[in-house]
Parts: structure tokens; sequence; C-alpha cells
């Protein structure tokens, strides 16, 4: 909430010394995935490494147990699979309807006749990411973090038998700032009767880039100055017009349109890329709230458009708010340059 | 931040107990005007007039004078003009320059040969509402808020003269969650060497509409159920896809593509209208914090254009968060059905 719209600060030093600080004078860069212009301005900022969460999300305080805890699970909605299959209180993962779902499995997919109502049909699922109460998504192995992954991989296969499931949204909300509810460390899979507005943007702007450049613009992604760190099968990076300060992106390093096509080994590899970038962003940043989501291909795509979507994960640490300017225009401002946050990340050492 | 994306909170009945409730299933909605997707979701909401922010923008408890009071002035950027113009310490607004301004008046605008890259050529600036430091803008009568109104209005006439000035941003922070760093009442001004995507985005929606119907979307919006309240040139209305809930709209009743084209009268109306707003949110609403935003026309532009294009004021109270999948699909959950939101504050009653 600290920096996006600050106007006055008198403990900081004042804006022209703070630009000679930084050395640069502010930018507007436009990113050549999502098709978002973001205003780079030094001047608003502390140094990138000075930045640190306020509001830190730490939850699991003011309880110990509730209903995604093992053992309450009468508590929840029905469930619908958990891990492993044939496990009885001793489950890792299960996968639950929402309680108080934002649409309903229930209700019959129908358009008003002018296209602008419809009714709200979907699925709304929740993912308990472990059993114990306390225990984050970061505290996990890589290979439990893939067992997570390979949950949301299940669920997306069973429900992408709907004929009107357009889209499969997967994200994470930590910490009450970022929109958790519950502090049982949990993720959420939402099934849309329509491709969402980000996506056919984020769509558009990646066939543009392939018809004037023949190339997937997320395969062009890797710069040296923006990368944060790398494992066999991916790469984190600070994007190039980053929305967000330190928003981090986790790129399978080959084309690959879909999340759902993730094997078992490629889930361990990416289980072990992302706790690393949970545990670093949480170090260098004071355990944020944050938020990811799984960037994704529509279920029913044209094999052209195969060419030139690739699928990524997007983290976003909640370290500035949205104000009049971000509602207004679309447009962001972030206070640290692409280049400083990965130097930051790339270098945080985490204790043994 | 308490509704957006609840998954339980065990104090509320059931889902279906809520939706037997609310009286409705989930709608998905789209807009007319912003092309936006919005999901309405009332097994998710306490009853729209149990609305109530938690997070009350009190100001003004921990400082009684701040850089932007009357005396102040030395420890603020440069003055652009005050009101009234020939005031001394007596002035009643004071359009000023931001000391940490995002974009900078001082390089000259650049692109890069991709077009990726722009210099942060812009003007950033403040207008302080009152010299006092616990007024707030509501507090203000109906002419005094119309002189706020033509301060922006001069302020706009001046920065259009420049060729790289394409959009103007007028927007206003309320309180530290709505991005504010100041609780001195002030708005801000922002003129961006780029039309934003949200005007882009809003520019093509309002043209196949007109295309489609021989309309404007925005004149057309007036809708007997979502109506607030009306004045002699403005209504105020909740749109039919909010994407907040308890967003209002303050519409000129007149096609009008920009709103620099206010006069003097107009201004008072329109200054009593959005007086009158704010004040039925702060009592139905606990004094949210929130934002508004001036939507208006890009400066140069085609005869066409001015067909369909037609400048509103809206307001948003922050009584949701934003989570992971806003972030993921730039869709909205809406938990107060547009028409329940107009009824709540159609019928509150201001204290004599």
């Amino acid at each position: 909430m600290s920096n996006t719209l600050h106007i006055y600060n008198l403990d900081r030093p004042n804006a022209a010394a703070l630009r000679k600080m930084a050395g640069r004078d502010p930018e507007i860069r436009k990113d050549t995935v999502t098709n978002r212009w973001v205003v780079f301005s030094p001047a608003r900022a502390r140094r990138p490494s000075d930045f640190k969460s306020k509001d830190s999300a730490n939850p699991n305080h003011t309880q110990s147990e509730c209903p995604f805890c093992s053992g309450h699970e009468h508590e929840c909605a029905p469930e619908i699979f958990r891990f492993p299959p044939d496990s009885t209180v001793d489950w890792k993962i299960r996968v639950i309807q929402n309680l108080y779902p934002a649409l309903s499995r229930d209700v019959q997919l129908n358009p008003s006749s002018d296209g602008m109502v419809l009714t709200g049909f979907g699925f709304h699922d929740v993912v308990i990411e472990s059993p114990v109460h306390a225990v984050h998504l970061s505290d996990l192995s890589p290979s439990e973090v893939a067992e997570v992954l390979l949950a949301y991989k299940k669920r997306i296969h069973q429900l992408s038998f709907h004929q009107s499931v357009k889209y499969i949204q997967v994200f994470k909300n930590h910490g009450a700032s970022a929109g958790a509810s519950m502090s049982h460390s949990h993720s959420q899979i939402m099934a849309l009767p329509i491709v969402p507005p980000t996506v056919s943007s984020r769509l558009d702007c990646m066939k543009g880039y392939f018809e004037e450049t023949g190339k997937c613009s997320v395969c062009e992604m890797s710069v040296k100055d923006l990368l944060i760190d790398e494992s066999t099968h991916y790469i984190s990076i600070i994007p190039f017009a980053a929305t967000f300060p330190f928003e981090i992106w986790i790129v399978p390093r080959d084309h690959s349109p879909h999340f759902h096509e993730i094997d078992s080994e490629k889930a361990v590899d990416l289980g072990g890329l992302l706790k690393l970038m949970l545990q670093k962003m949480s170090l260098q940043l004071n355990s944020p709230p944050f938020n990811f989501m799984i960037h994704t291909s529509p279920l029913q795509v044209t094999d052209s458009l195969l060419s030139y979507t690739h699928w990524f994960l997007q983290i976003v640490p909640q370290l500035t708010g949205i104000g009049g300017f971000e509602l207004g225009t679309g447009c962001y401002i972030n206070p640290v340059f692409p280049e400083d946050a990965a130097k930051v990340l790339r270098e945080v050492n985490l204790p043994k």
C-alpha cells in the first residue's frame, strides 16, 4: 500500500537526489506478452534492496485448527479427490468444492439474447495443500510441491471435459491483504464459461509478436540481466515491463502452450524452483502477502494458436496498492526497475 | 479486503441459504462501456445494506498541519496556479507540481526504435482542494467543489497545448489504503504521452456499440432501477456491470466527449451531486477509503470519435481487495448486484 501513489514522504531524500542515486530518469515500457504499459519511476522508491512488506503475511497466529485441517473434513464442502487416493486421515492434499463459490456448477449456462448477461455457471474449487494448519507451500519439499501442481493438472483434466468450460484459472492468495480469507495453505481453481479479457489480450499481443517476428514472445524472454534462477526445465525471471515491484515469472524453457501438459519429472523440477522463489521473496521482502497465477491457454484452441502461446506462472508480492491512476488508466507505476529487482533476488542467500 | 475472495466465514449462514436470501443465482455481466466481464455472486456477500468498510478512512488524527496547509507553501514543489488568482495566505485552492512525480516534465519524449520503451515524459500535478488540513472535499459547498472542478479544467487546458500529451487522467485517492499518502484533501492530474489501455479499450467498446446501434452507450445508461440521484445536468447511477460493490458513476445527461468542456453553471451542478454521492457513500459504508477518476476522451480526436465518446466520473469505495482471480483473468467478482446497491444508496437519508 506504500509506494504506488506516494506523493510526499518527508523522511525521504528529495526526488532529484533519489533520481541521481537511482542513476536514471523514469521510463515507460510495454510488455510483449501482456501488452501492458508500465511507468518505471525510481524517484518514488526506496533503494530496491530496502523494499520490505509492511504488512507481513504472518498468519496462523489466531488459530491452530480450521476446517481445512486434518480431522475437520466434515466442516468442508464436498471433496472431489484426495492424494494419495486411498488415504484416510493421513491424506496429503485434498481438492474440494468451495463452500462459497463465486460461480455455480448447478446452474445451466444461458446467455441473454443480447449476449451481455450469462448465468453464473462455472466451477470454483479449493486445493488444500497440506493437512497441517501452519505449513506453508514453501515449507514443502520439491516433490511435495510437485504433488500440489499435479493435483492442479488432474483437476484441470477433469474440468476440461465440460463443453461449456472455456478457460481454467489456477491461483493462490497468501495473506489477508492478498485476498486469502483462510490462512491454512490453499489454492483455488476456477473454471469459466468465457475466455477472460486478460487472456484474450495476452493472446492477441503474442499473436502480433509472432506474426511480426515468427517467434513466441515468452520463448524470447530470457535476457541475462532479468534472470533470477534456473532449473533443468524452467527459468525464473523479472519481466522486462513488470507490472508490480518484484513480480516474478517462472517460464518453461521449452515452448509449451498448456500448463496441464506438465509431467511428473517436470513437476518436481518446477516445484523446486517455485519453492526457491517463494523462499527468496519471503526472506528478501519480509514475508509479504502474495498471489500467484498460472497463465495458460484456453481449452479449445486452434493449431495456429499453439505456435505462439506459452504458459507461465506469475508470482506477485503485494508491496504497493492500486489507486486512482491505475484504476483510471490500466497503466501501473512500478518504482523498481526489473533489472534491479532481478539482481536483488539473484543475490539472496538462503540459510543452509 | 473482505469479500472478493472469501472462501469460508463460519459466522455466516451457508451459501444455499444466502442465495435464497438474495433470491438469485450468480450472474456474469458484460459492461457496454468498459467491455469488462463481472461475476455477480450474492452468495459471497452480506446483505447489501450491511456493507461497511472495516478500514474507515478517518485521517487527520495524527497530524494537524502538513505541507499542503496554508502557511506551509514553501515545503511544497513549485506552484502552477492558485485560486483566487490574486490571493496570498487566503488562497482556497492551489495547483502545484508533485514533489515525487511518476513522470518527468524535464525529459524529452523519446521512443525506442522498437516502440517498446518511451522515456518517462509527462506531467504529474497535485490539486490541493482546501487550505485547511481537516476539511474533506465533501465538506465543501457545491460552489466550492465547483471551484476544484474548474481548477481541473484550467490545468487540462494548459496541458493540452503540449503536443506530446495524449491523455490526461484526473483522479483522487482518499485514505491510505486507496493510495493516498497525504491525508490533506487533494487530487492529482497526470498528463501522459500515450493513450492508456483502459481508455483505448473503452473507446473500442463504445465504437462497437455505436456502429451496431447508432447510439452512444453512456447516453443509453439511464435505467430506472440503477439510478441513485439526479440533478439538472447529471445523473448518478450504478453501472449495469459495476466492477466494484457500490461503484458510482456520475454521467452528464447531454452527450459530451470531454470533461474540460464543462462551464461554471454545470460545475456547480456537478459539485452538488458529487458532494451528495460522497456524503451518502460515507454515511452508508462507514467512511470508506475511495478513489474517483474522471474518464474523458483523448486530446487529439477525430470528429467521428466525438459521436460515441462521453465522459463520466467514477467513484470506487474500497470495500473488497484484488486477489489472484482478478490479477489472473481481469474479471472481477462483485458480491452486490447493481440494482441492490442503487436502491440502498437511493434510500440513504442524510441528516438535515
